[in-house]
């Protein structure tokens, strides 16, 4: 699910927004597009610094929308491109991943993993 | 509420994301730094290509979160800022400013208006 442009959007710098719900109002967190590790198999790796709104709605709902882009990438109608990921996500606290996000960002309270269902390229 | 570092972080492109919720699932949908206008009291003027499901959740619920940022600007804490906005939210189809921003934006269905309640630099 995870293309050669969305791999090029990583390798541009920009703001990436993490959507979650579950407890009245939907809360958005951010993160840069350079801090997000993708797996082999896909998933993404983000290091959570703060992110008590999303750790909280994740007790109740489990699924989040994360959206990114770059100007400086060919979209489908131009320069600029963006993508809309829906997927499930966990905060992670050990392990060989976290490990190795926790020496990457040494900032890292949590990980944030998010398994993807849908890689939508929005525009 | 919207002070220079905002404005200085709309001089620089990036996505912005925007927050809408009220039935069910929450919604996000994006434009570009560059197509926000502020206007002389400080509502933001967006325009809105698609966006219909920002526009149903609208007609249960006004609220929305907005956010964007730059890693060209400086932030709190380094180079790199970001911006949350909570605000009121509606879709707007006449008027002297939309008739600006049909002019400014040929491809605008509507344009979304926003009324800040808190402007938070995150970053």
């Amino acid at each position: 699910m995870i293309n050669e442009t969305f791999r090029e959007v990583l390798r541009n710098e920009g703001v990436v927004s993490i959507v979650s719900w579950g407890r009245g109002e939907a809360n958005v967190v951010n993160t840069w597009n350079s801090y997000i590790v993708v797996t082999d198999n896909g998933r993404l790796l983000i290091p959570a610094a703060g992110m008590t709104s999303t750790e909280a709605d994740l007790e109740v709902n489990d699924k989040v929308k994360l959206t990114l882009g770059s100007k400086n990438v060919q979209g489908l109608f131009g320069m600029g491109t963006g993508f809309r990921v829906d997927g499930k996500a966990k905060l992670v606290s050990e392990g060989a991943e976290y490990e190795m996000m926790q020496k990457k960002y040494p900032f890292q309270r949590k990980m944030l993993e998010i398994t993807p269902e849908l890689v939508k390229q929005t525009v």
